[in-house]
C-alpha cells in the first residue's frame, strides 16, 4: 500500500543484500523510518517490542528470522536455537508458528549448507503469498460488502478495531483489505477506527493507514463503539483475527469481543478478515485453548511516556480475547466466504 | 473521603467567607489542588472544563454557583442570567438542573435582598443532603454486595467504569459508596478499574481514591472489561449515572453499555447506584430523550498533550452513551434497592 503516494510492503526483502526492510510501527504515526534487519538478534527483538506486529507480519517476519538464524548457525542446534528463540516471541498469533515450521520443513532434510538459501526463498515464498491471500480475501470482502445496505444516507459506515491493514501483514492487510478494494472500486465508505488502547495501533497505524490511502475515517475511543452501533451508525464491523479454532472462536485484539457482543446486539454483522494460516486446526475451544498473551503494565498505566494513574497503580494487561464463534457472521479469507460452521471445508 | 489520611469533601463550603474550595480534578492524580471558588464566573467555568465532575457534584457545584450569581446580582434579570449560564455549562447530567431549579424554587419568590443568604443555606443543604444520600445508598449496597458469593476464591471482584467515587459527589461517592461500606465492614474487596478513556478518570481519579482508602484495585483498559467477564474474574459491575428515566434507562460515561452488554452475556449483575435526585422523571426513552454531550476532538486525538493519532485526523467525542432498562439488575439508591420496574415507587 501507499505511503505519501509510494507504494510499499510493511516487510520488504533486499534481494542482494539478504536481509529486509521493516517499517517500525513503534514510531508511527509520526515518524516514517525503515529500519534493516539482518540478524536472528534483531529480528525476535523486532517482533517482540512490536515493530512489526500483525499475525500475517509476524509469521512472515520469523520466516525471515528463521533465514537469518540457520544463516548464522546452519547446524540442526543452530535451527532449533533459532526456531524456539522467534517462537517464544509472542504466545497468540498462530501464523508465528505456522510459519516457522513451513520454512523448517523445508530446510530440515537439507545440508547444513543449503538451508540458508531455501530459508530465505521460502520466508520470500510466505511474504508473497501473504500478499496475494490478502488481495484475494479483500476481492472476496468486497463482495459482501457491496450487498450491504446502509443504513442511513451517506456512505456505508464501516467499524474496525486495533489495526488489520497492511501494516499487519505484508501488503493489503485482513480487515482492511476489503475496504481497500471497495474505495478502488469507487465506492463511497467511512471507516470507524477505535483507539485500540493500551498500545493504540487504530488511532497511530490504521488512521495513519486510512489517511495515506485517502479514505475517509473518524477516530473514536473504544468505549463509544456501543454508542455508534446502538444509533445505528455502524453498516457493519469487520476485524482481524490473531488465532481462530477449527470451530470458529476467534482470538483478536483486546476489545474485539465487546464490539461483536455489541453489534449481535443491535443486529450489525461482525466479520473476521484473515488467511486460512491463522487457523488453528488442533485447537476447537477457544476460550480453554488459545494462549493470551500478557503484556507490560506499564502499557496501561502509561502512555507516550505519561502517568495516567497514581504512581504504583498496578494493572492487567491482557493483549487480546476471544470472540466465540456464535457471535461472528462471516468469515473472509482468501479462499471465499464461509460462516463459522462452514470453516471446516477451508481443512485440506 | 480521606486524601493522606485526612477527610474531605470534594466540595468544601468555607462560611465564614461565603465561597466554596474544590479539588482541581483536571491535575489529579500526580496535584492535589484546591481552588477557591467565588464568582459566578468562575464557577460555571470549574464546571464546563470539568474541574469539578460527576452527576451529584455538578448539581452541588451550580447550586453554589446560583449563589455567586445572585450574590453578584439579585434581580430576577441576575437570577436568570445565572441560571441559564450555569444550566448551559453541561447537558446531560440531570442533577444540574435538579440543584438549580431546587435553589430557585427557594428564593425566587424572595426579596432580592434576601435571595443571597437563602441561595446559600440551600447549596449547602443540598451538599450535606448528598453526603446523607450517598452515605445511605451506600449502605443499602453494602447489604447486596454481602449477599453475593465469589465466582472465585479470593476477594469479592467489583468492576466499575469512570468514576461514580467521592469525587464525583460531595462525599462517599455513587457507585463507590457500597465499596467503601464493604471495606469498612471488614469485607475483602478487589476493584478492577477501566482507564475511560477519553478522559482517563477511572485511571485518574478513581485510581486515586481506592490508592487514598486503600482498597486493592487494578486498572485495565476499557478494551479489558469484556474478557475478565467472560472469565469468571467480575462478580458484579457498580457504576454511577448521569441520568435516569422514568423507566430505568441510563446515561453514564461512554463504554457503560458495552459493559453493562458483556456483564448481561455472563450473567453478572450490573448495579447503577444513584441518589434519586439522578431520575429525569419526565423522560421514559433514554435513547430518544436524553441528550448526549458530545465533546472536543482533541480528547480522544490527544492524551496529555501527546498526539496519538496523525496530525490533522477527526475524531468524534460521544461523552456519554445509554444502557437500556433491561440490562440493569438493581438500582442502588438513598431510598433502598429496586429493580427498573419498581423504579417509579421512588416518586413521590
Amino acid at each position: 500500500m501507499k505511503i505519501s503516494g509510494r507504494w510499499h510492503r510493511a516487510i520488504e526483502a533486499q534481494h542482494s543484500e539478504r536481509c529486509v526492510s521493516i517499517l517500525d510501527q513503534t514510531l508511527l504515526p509520526h515518524t516514517v523510518d525503515w529500519r534493516t534487519l539482518n540478524s536472528l538478534e534483531a529480528t525476535a527483538e523486532a517482533i517482540s517490542v512490536m515493530r512489526v506486529r500483525g499475525a500475517p507480519l509476524i509469521g512472515a517476519t520469523a520466516a525471515f528470522g528463521l533465514y537469518f538464524g540457520v544463516n548464522e548457525s546452519a547446524s540442526d542446534e543452530g535451527l532449533a536455537l533459532a526456531y524456539d528463540k522467534l517462537l517464544a516471541t509472542r504466545p497468540t498469533a498462530v501464523n508465528l508458528r505456522w510459519a516457522l515450521d513451513r520454512v523448517r520443513r523445508v530446510i530440515q532434510p537439507l545440508a547444513p549448507s543449503e538451508r540458508a538459501l531455501a530459508a530465505w526463498e521460502e520466508a520470500c515464498r510466505i511474504s508473497d503469498e501473504d500478499v496475494a491471500a490478502n488481495k484475494q480475501l479483500g476481492e472476496h470482502g468486497l463482495a459482501l460488502l457491496q450487498q450491504l445496505k446502509p443504513r442511513s444516507p451517506g456512505p456505508l459506515q464501516l467499524m474496525t478495531h486495533c489495526n488489520a491493514g497492511w501494516l499487519a501483514t505484508v501488503d493489503w492487510g485482513t480487515a482492511l483489505s476489503p475496504i481497500y478494494h471497495a474505495h478502488e472500486a469507487g465506492m463511497d465508505v467511512h471507516v470507524w477506527v477505535s483507539e485500540t488502547r493500551p498500545r493504540g495501533q487504530g488511532a497511530a497505524l490504521t488512521c495513519f493507514e486510512l489517511k495515506e490511502q485517502g479514505i475517509p475515517h473518524t477516530l473514536i475511543s473504544d468505549n463509544n463503539a456501543g454508542h455508534l452501533l446502538q444509533r445505528g451508525l455502524v453498516d457493519a464491523c469487520i476485524v482481524g483475527a490473531d488465532r481462530v479454532t477449527s470451530t470458529g472462536d476467534v482470538a483478536n485484539k483486546i476489545g474485539t469481543y465487546m464490539k461483536a457482543l455489541a453489534a449481535s446486539a443491535h443486529g450489525v454483522p461482525f466479520y473476521v478478515a484473515m488467511p486460512v494460516s491463522t487457523i488453528d486446526w488442533t485447537i476447537s475451544d477457544g476460550i480453554r485453548d488459545i494462549p493470551i498473551e500478557q503484556r507490560a503494565e506499564s502499557e496501561v498505566t502509561h502512555l507516550a511516556g505519561v502517568d495516567i494513574a497514581p504512581v504504583g497503580t498496578r494493572a492487567r494487561n491482557d493483549a487480546f480475547d476471544v470472540t466465540p464463534a456464535s457471535l461472528v457472521t462471516t468469515f473472509i479469507t482468501e479462499r471465499g466466504l464461509v460462516t463459522p460452521t462452514e470453516l471446516h471445508r477451508l481443512h485440506f
